[in-house]
């Protein structure tokens, strides 16, 4: 079997998981690519070695030869292709967030139990990586004892032109808070946050620096640098009873010149994280076939989307802000 | 286009590259699995999700859903298997040694310049391996100046139970040979070998370093260990006249307990060169739709060969050893 | 000109210090070791070549033939020894804290002052560390651009027997303090501290993670976790807005032994701060001949505690808690 | 006691250890500096506090208030000068190498076998080392099981105007050859010497790459690279039968940025071997008092200078190279 895949948004991020699911999938062919703007949807559907173009998402989503939906447009049509796609009763990979707004989904994971089967994976890649893998089995497996603090660490070169004050916790955060929740196995139910004060005068926005509390006890602090300059670093630590694991850097190679020796940071998240693309992409495809979700569900999505909230009012109100995680539903185990 | 791949070969070698092919690939699906044991070629087969199994690779070669041929089998059937392809005018992705006789690699040459077109491919992944081209890249950039000398360091956690004296040069050093030859641009004219005398007591192949000449004067020195105990490490580094780039050791995460911070080494290769397989076997893929011939080639089999022939002489008589080779046919570019 | 030093309290420490000035310091030779118990101050003079030993450390302090005091003894003791010395007139090193009362370093810092004259350094040998010092350079030379954010991480293998709940605050965490307020130059004004729910049942104490910030408006996260099992680790690193100083780790050699690539963590702090504790020393020495002061000042010793302090009030209130520092009077620059 | 030590030689090296004796030893004084510039023995002499400068080299040693000499002046003046402190009873510390010539070397074995009584240690201050003393401790404690191999690597940002062809082996490989010796604990009998064809054309030495072997068999690898342009870089890894051990490279601290992550190299050899130098040092003084010799002997001395003798031997003639080591007098142990 061969998942066609309609492609929703032809961005940047897009245009990558037109060339993943074009040239690096196994079992997936790219069906279609959709964009409001069919001269982008055709320039990463060139790219990608497919010949269907279309504008309209939601007939791309109800169109018969389209086996699943990977939706990579903007935030704030999440939510409403989602539920589509659920409606359809597609299998559907969305780019974080689930939706920008935690009211949106909780309709969505209501919409989900209600279909009474999981469709909707949640595009945090990094479940997929081989770091953040190793880490989680050092935790789960017992190596460092239970785990206590984990130290997050997100650093861009800089901040996108359209980033505004809180944009660092609804936009970067939640894939920190993702993996805390991963690596961890539990909730955070708690979130107080901090901002140096002396971020650069030419714009930009400040870091925000959160230590998040879990149901467990355990801290999280997580360092959210959108304008690091240096380069493109996450990094991450977990401190356990017995012993700690960390991140590796990711370097390949390691210059001696110039009185220095150096490896490299990549200017964003794709060298980086290129191999959990890949392999969350065709984890996806592999769990249509196979019929057993993967990866982050719905669910996920909404407490990412909860804690950023919480995040948000914790930095206006300089308050430790509790978060309000409801009951979860039996679908999401 | 979907490449029809029938793999020869079901040991480990083979079964790893069967779950590549039948997991991992874009546009190619395991055709056949091929085995003179069909127990082991239907195990692969399963594994891979493959329905079909045989068991005489010449009839697999001729057959008509067939499009290409992978070669996992032993060493001493490489060389027939290839010409067979050749005759075939089937490209093949051979398992290094293209042969263990530098004989039947000319053999192997001459038939594919008589065939006019580049077939054969033979699966020296390291060229594929991101740290290696990395460190090409710097080479062949300019940025460490003109390259003067290369380190290579090839350590197995223990030899085989059927090596025997001269397979270390004979069976593990050909990766560092071709590698060798891919970083610098560069054929090897001489080799010198030593060998401690000191090696373990209870059996076992004692380690071999090796001086290798280039026709530009540069020095390649090897040292191939394969009772190195400790772990899989391969390393190198390229000295060059304004800098020197080094491989960077791989390892996904660090671990800190019981007064020791460490990464952890792998027992074998498969681990460290796992990501160098797939991105050889999916462009071995790509270049049989597109034509345009990728990676080593039988060319470049043959000089693996001929300058292990050479090492092995100078072991043997502890004299620098001239490495005659012959005139590279147009077809290799 | 020699100086002759009188050294009070032959614990660990104090034992560590007597083999200091006994064996490594240039210009200075111990003079007499004081300790209560004379068995002990006697062992610490043998080792360290020193043949006089003394029960009573204000007959130290005011004995003609010595010229200054290092004073190793217990906390509680410190306040009122180094009164003594300012009263003597004599240079005095005082191993932290200055006195763990707020109070009675107040009356230290009064009593240098009104003396007119620095007579008292404090032993935050960190400031003498490689480390610290070329992480303090990249601020001071601009290399980072202004700093931001410093994240410091002390671990200790296991809390002493005699440690309580917010030792880890007054006890280990002033070494922070002080490092925080060298690398930045800043005072800090408020801290916040959060506790994991999560430490070992068998008794231990839980780790600490402040955030502190500055008169500058920057962040200092510090780690305190004195149970962390694994070995003695100190981190740290600087954010600015152009780049990052991290500490590298202090190790001479790494191994390669079963599957494992390795360095070794020291069991406590003397590996680590050895040569800083060395290059302090001498630096006080030296600046007894020069008459320039230099490392901590009583002033450094004052804010360390009151600090402290106010960690152990945030930690108890859960509430960010202001630090109030008095004015800086004009001795202390 | 206080050691009384006359420096002869105030050029880089000699204000360098004026500077040690004269700041950060304990139980020495610089009683004096001689060189044949009185300009130049007064600058140094000044920087550390010394007040005599003398123009005599052996008015100095036969001086009565002086009671050990450490040598710094020109090689060729090391053997007379060495001589003249046996004939005068006097401890001396003699920079490498003990000779340029290994004639002299003798000379100087045979007058301290004469005199009965160790007086001469050679300035082979790896000795000292933090790194190489670690992981000469992992070869006799075991921890690697029997050494196989050394990896040595010598890099030097630029050869001096004055280096001309041979003297990577005579003047820089000493270190190394020394260092072998030290570590292995066995001499070494042969040498083959290899040299790159593609030094850079504007000048400057070219690479030589040794393969020694022990009398035990081992292989010890040297690569000396005068020009590497890059930094000073000195490296060493130990192979054994059960693991390796390497030294680890010296950074105090790390830099992000500009898309780098980078440690810094020094420019010379001063700042990666000043704690080798002063412990040396120190150790020298303290073996004047106590009686007890340790470091490098003239025997190693000598041994160095045969076996840098027979290095240039080889690289002249492309053959492996027998060195020729006496019978070891049992002065040495």
């Amino acid at each position: 079997m061969t998942v066609r895949v309609g492609l929703i948004g032809a961005g940047v991020m897009g245009t990558d998981h037109a060339l993943i699911i074009g040239r690096e999938l196994h079992g997936a062919e790219l069906a279609v690519v959709c964009d409001a703007d069919p001269a982008r949807a055709k320039a990463a559907a060139d790219k990608a070695g497919c010949s269907r173009v279309e504008t309209d998402p939601f007939a791309v989503i109800a169109s018969h030869d389209v086996d699943a939906i990977l939706i990579a447009s903007p935030d704030q049509t999440h939510g409403p292709l989602t539920l589509a796609c659920i409606s359809a009763g597609k299998p559907v990979l969305c780019e974080k967030p689930l939706s920008p707004s935690a009211e949106e989904c909780r309709t969505i994971v209501a919409a989900e139990v209600k279909a009474g089967k999981r469709l909707v994976q949640v595009g945090f890649m990094r479940r997929f990586d081989p770091s953040y893998m190793e880490m989680r089995n050092a935790v789960s497996g017992g190596t460092i004892g239970k785990a206590m603090m984990l130290h997050c660490f997100h650093r861009n070169v800089s901040a996108p032109a359209w980033f505004t004050g809180s944009m660092a916790i609804t936009n970067s955060a939640p894939h920190e808070f993702d993996i805390a929740r991963f690596l961890l196995g539990e909730e955070l139910v708690a979130v107080t946050a901090f901002q140096p004060a002396v971020a650069r005068a030419e714009g930009g926005v400040a870091p925000v620096f959160m230590v998040c509390e879990t149901a467990a006890g355990q801290l999280v602090n997580i360092e959210v640098n959108n304008n690091a300059t240096y380069g493109y670093d996450v990094r991450g630590e977990i401190v356990g009873e017995e012993g700690a694991v960390s991140m590796a850097a990711p370097a390949h190679s390691t210059l001696d010149l110039r009185l220095s020796h150096s490896t490299a940071y990549a200017a964003d998240w794709r060298p980086r994280f290129a191999e959990a693309y890949r392999r969350q992409n065709q984890a996806w495809v592999n769990s249509i076939v196979s019929g057993q979700p993967v990866g982050a569900s719905a669910w996920d999505g909404l407490c990412a989307t909860l804690i950023a909230e919480a995040g948000v009012k914790a930095l206006a109100s300089g308050q430790r802000t509790a978060i309000a995680i409801p009951a979860r539903p039996p679908l999401y185990g």
